[in-house]
Parts: structure tokens; sequence; C-alpha cells
């Protein structure tokens, strides 16, 4: 039984054509969600979606994903290989920091014709991506559906930057219990603050601690969260709201005390 | 395997029960979401749904749909087979417009005492619906669950009409994104307007063009979506919210120029 | 193949981590959500959600919830055993109204340091109570899971009480439809009031009726659920927004008229 996975910004409904399109050409496609609640046309929050636990799925999996405002535009559809896993959308950015997280590329532009028959202007998910992936779940090789690239689009990703005892990085996701995710990696936050320390993030003080029930609730708190990046929270409350900040927010992080090491 | 798909107004929860009691009946039934946020007790919306992408699942397939304001009121059980597929549900419409587009129906009034026993009044999804659709994907057949019926519940559906250079239709679905769905067909918008000309849309100005993406971020447009219906949309934006436009509204479209053909 | 449920307060995103655990480990498991909506840390709601349709899974079926405000505390995780059918999940009280109803109990905390590598400070939902459900999915004995354990988190529910004619209860969910689920069971409204008598809810007057449609659109009624508890409800309205009662309230109902039996 092979796994395909769903990325998308659709809410509800469209998922259910890509499902019946996947299920039609492969029967035993064992079919799950990463999500359909991105913002919509949001392809970094999807980027991010895909990325973060991209790895605890098993060898094979074909990982179909839609955050396609450019769909019927000249963007072209593109299939990649990485590290035994699949995936399938608009090259528009949306996949590659998963599949880069996974090993060496190999990405495809989607050009056979016989995939790209029949082709509506405004829902490529039902057309060519989940047909693609149902198609590579079955056993299609990726030769098959069109030329090798090397020139797909890469979003300029925003790298967190460390400048003396000052960190600046970049809001990457919020998550439904309004958890900050930052693209601030463990390794460097923990260049100027150990656990246990007070942080400044964009000016809010709070301890750097190990979870969140380690604050009394209500109260602010930052942590390398289950991604590995630092993460701005509230216990039992919703940090983006009691913060105001939102994806894509700039924030800076510093130590109270400059660390002595 | 077969498929059993859900469509309910329920949100979250209560779908749980329709699986628990489909598996337990049926357990290799392959249960798939066609949504579970249909607005509360709207019948029309429910019945679009089900009907906008009911032709891509495979022959086979048991449709169970649940947006039922009359539960435990007089209104009937029914099954339907349509094209290959099945349908259980109220009698309130719902069913009719997926079952039609797939072809000559057969309607069955569910009155099969087996299958309506420890009867709740207020959750036949469970109780009536999930079961007798998975005794339908489990080979029983449609004559075993009651009496054949004609006198079915078909909602007077509003169709567009046309007069002059100027048509009357009405918005059958909002969808995620906020995108409006109007039930006035591809056959239709083309004899007034051409890709590319401009439409008056109830008052707002905006182009007829084939996708989201050729117009500015955050500007109206018209479009065939991939229902073939009339939609309108704002690009990378929610044309309900700008628009005021909602559910089950009148719309009318007319052409900037009259069509000289 | 073995059925896996999903009970959170996660939203979208984090229940894919759990999906793709488990079927690293077990890949013939049959995942199927009980909800992923549960307000923020609310361990009353998720035990309700967890309890209400419990009885209506296959035995066999194992159950993994997570709704863990003291994730990476000292709180224990544990494995449960009842009625044919298993949990996993914090010692928090989550767990236990839906296991107690299957009969009786035995419960694991879980020790087995195989069980326990890996571990973040913030997902145990990934890095225990997916994997542990996924083994006892595969066969895994509960006794190698840990010690067996008495002193299990119980959470002090308060029973609805009757005085004279008068009800004392608490509310225990509100679904999506807006209905306000009591804790007050079938058998103690019906000592205090006939179907088809009126009700005073906290102060409002209302019908003690059948089902939904037997009032007018808009109209409060009081109803026995689908759960076997005492429900009100506003027919095709949302009841919780109209008496601005939200969960954990405390609701009194006594009938107009006192009843004479």
């Amino acid at each position: 039984m092979v796994l395909i996975t769903l990325t998308t910004d659709f809410g509800s409904l469209y998922p259910a054509a890509l499902r019946a399109v996947i299920l039609q050409i492969n029967e035993s496609a064992n079919i799950i969600d990463i999500t359909h609640s991105i913002p919509p046309g949001d392809i970094r929050a999807g980027a991010f979606a895909l990325y973060s636990f991209v790895e605890y799925f098993p060898k094979g999996t074909v990982h179909v994903a839609v955050v396609d405002p450019g769909v019927g535009t000249r963007r072209r559809p593109i299939a990649i290989s990485a590290g035994g896993q699949y995936f399938v959308g608009p090259d528009n950015g949306l996949l590659i920091p998963a599949a880069r997280k996974l090993g060496q590329m190999e990405i495809y532009d989607i050009m056979n014709q016989k995939l790209l028959c029949n082709l509506s202007s405004t829902f490529h998910g039902r057309d060519i991506f989940a047909p693609v992936g149902a198609y590579l779940s079955g056993g299609m090789q990726l030769e098959d559906v069109g030329n090798k690239i090397d020139d797909f689009v890469d979003m300029d990703s925003e790298k967190a930057e460390i400048y003396d005892n000052t960190i600046k990085g970049e809001v990457i996701f919020i998550d439904d219990f309004g958890n900050i995710i930052t693209n601030i990696p463990k390794d460097m936050i923990l260049k100027i603050a150990d656990l246990g320390t007070v942080l400044y993030v964009s000016g809010n003080k709070m301890p750097f601690l190990r979870t969140y029930g380690m604050v009394g609730i209500g109260d602010l708190l930052a942590l390398i969260g289950s991604h590995c990046f630092l993460e701005i929270s509230v216990n039992q409350g919703n940090a983006s709201r009691v913060l105001k900040i939102k994806n894509h927010d700039t924030v800076t992080v510093r130590p109270l005390e400059k660390r002595i090491r």
C-alpha cells in the first residue's frame, strides 16, 4: 500500500476531488492529509508544513502539494525525487525545502502530453498533480513525466542572521495553538542563550525553557519546538494573538544578559 | 476495497460516529470525506458539494450524505442508484443533483425494519444512513432496503435565465477561498460574452478571463470555474467578503458591450 | 486491518506527524480521526469527544488521544485496556471516561525505555503516544509498555445533581452546530419532566421535545441528544451563541409545572 499525502490551501471540498482522481487511478493508494488549512496562496507556509515532518514518512511516499496562486499561468508543474520520496506540485518553491531536507533532488518538468490532456485553467491539483502523484504511486518512473531541469524556482528564503548578541529572524508558521514558529534554528539560539535564561523577543521579555508547562497559565515563554526551531508560546494561550505577531513578521531575539563563554 | 464518501454539515466529532459504524459493518470500506463543513442545514450547499465532483469517483462508490434539518420528522430516508454509484441520505433534495448528473436514477424509500431498529430522533446519520451505506458497500442489493418510489423531494432549483443580453442567476456555493460559484453554466455565459470581454456582475465591473493570475493581486475577475459554472473571484483575495455576496444571493451578469454576432 | 483513532486539540498539521509515525511502524493501520478540534488544552472536552461514541468502534481499536497541556512535565504517559479496546495518552484524565464506559480498566504507566528514546519536550503525541499506539495495533502486549498502576488521574467530574424538582448540571461540550450538551443523563431528566412539557433551563423557557424540527426555525428546545444527555438547541440555529452559554458553564433545569406522579 503506497502512501500519498496532500498539502493544500483548499479548505474543504476541493481535496475530495484530488482523492477521487487518485483512487480512480490507483485504488490501493492510502491517502493522508498533511493539511488543507494553509492560508490561501501562502506558498511559504505551505512549504513549511510539507517540510516540517517529511522525514517521518516512509520511503516511497508521494507528496502532492498545491498552494498555487499562479495556476493556469506559465508556472510549470514539476515532480521531484529525493531521499526515496516523491513530490508533485507547482514550480513556485513550495516543494523545495521538504525535498532538499531529504537529500539530493532530481527535478522534472511535467511535459508528457498524456499527463496534460483535459486541463482546466483553475484546478491543476485535480487535472495534473493528483493524477501524476497517483501514477508515481503505481510505479510510473519519474523519467516518464518529462524533462529533467535545474532552473526550478527556489524561494529567496530569509535565513536568520546573528550579529553580536542579537538574532534577526522571521516567522515561518503560526500553528493552530497560536504558537509562533521562527526560522531560527536550535543551533543558532543556543549560541546566544542557554535554557533557563531570559530573552527579549521583539521587545517582549520571556524565559527560554524546555516546555510550556514550566511557566504559569497565560505566561509567555520561548522554547525549541518539535521542529527544532525557536518557538514563542503562551502556556495554554495564543501567543500570536497576545503579541500581535503574524506569519512572515520579522523577529529579533537577544538575551537579557550578555553571555560569557 | 469499496469507497464510501461522507458529505455532512457536522463539523468535527459526529463524522467519527459514521466512520465507526461503517467499519463495524464493513471493515474493508475505504472511507473518504467530501466535506463536513456545509453551513448547518444548508441543503442546497450540500447538494452542490456532492454534485460538483461526483463523476470523478469510481463505479461502485457509495455516497452517504447528511444535511438533515428534518431529522426525526416525517421526511423519509432514501437510497439511490445512478450511473453505477450509490447515494444514501434524507429525502430532502440533497442527493438528487449528484445522482441525476450520473444518469437514470432508481430511488428507494428505506423501509426494511431490520435497518430501522435502534433509531434515535436526532442522529439518523449514525443510525440509518451510515449502516445502509456500509451494507450497500458490502453487497446488499438496493431492492432490499425498501420500496421503489417516484415522489421524491426535488428542490425547486432556480435555473439561471437569460433575457436579451443579461443573465439572472443565483449563488450556489461560496468556497473556502471566498470564490463565488453561480448556477450560470459555461454554455449560457458564452452566449453573451467571450473570454477577454468586460462584464458587469451585480453592478461590479470585471474582466472575464481564463484564470486568477491574469489580473493583479486583489483585483476582481469572472471565470469559468473547475465545476464549469461562472465563478466570481478576487486574485489571491476573498470575493465573497469584498463584494459582500453570500450563498443563495441573486446575481445579474451583462457584458459592457452588447455582443455582435 | 487494525483501526487507530486520533483525538487531539492540534487543529491541522501536527496530526500528520502522528499519521506518519504510525504508518512507519504499522503500514496496515487504518487511521481515522475522531476530532482535532478540541479547544486547546480542554481536557474535559477531549474526554467527552472520546467518550461519546467509543462503543461504536470494533474490538481491537486503538485510541490515541492527545490533549496535553502538561507535555514535558512530570505527568505520566499511560496505556489502557478496557472492553477489548486500547487507549494511549497522557495521565491527565483524558482517557478515563471512555475507557470506563467500556468496562473494567487495566492501566499501565509507559516506562519501557525502548519506547521513550528520542523524546522531545513538546510533542509526545509524535514521540510516545503514536508509536505506542502503532505497536499495540501491531500486536505488542500491554504488559510490555510498563508497570500496571492504580493511582491514575481521574477528573473530579461534576456529576449532575437533582434537588426536589431542579437539576443542577454542567455543560460538557458545545458541538459545531452550537448545541449545548450537558452532563444531565436521560434517566435524571425524565425524573422531573416528560417529553412535551416545558422546561426552564438557566432561566430560559423551552419545550422538551423529541427532535429539532418540532419547533419553528430559530426556536429553542431541549431534547435528549444522540449521546443520551440533555441537550439545549435552537432549530437550525446556534444555541450556544443565542443563550451565551459556553463549555463548562453551570446549567439549572426545572419544569414549568411540578410533576405529579
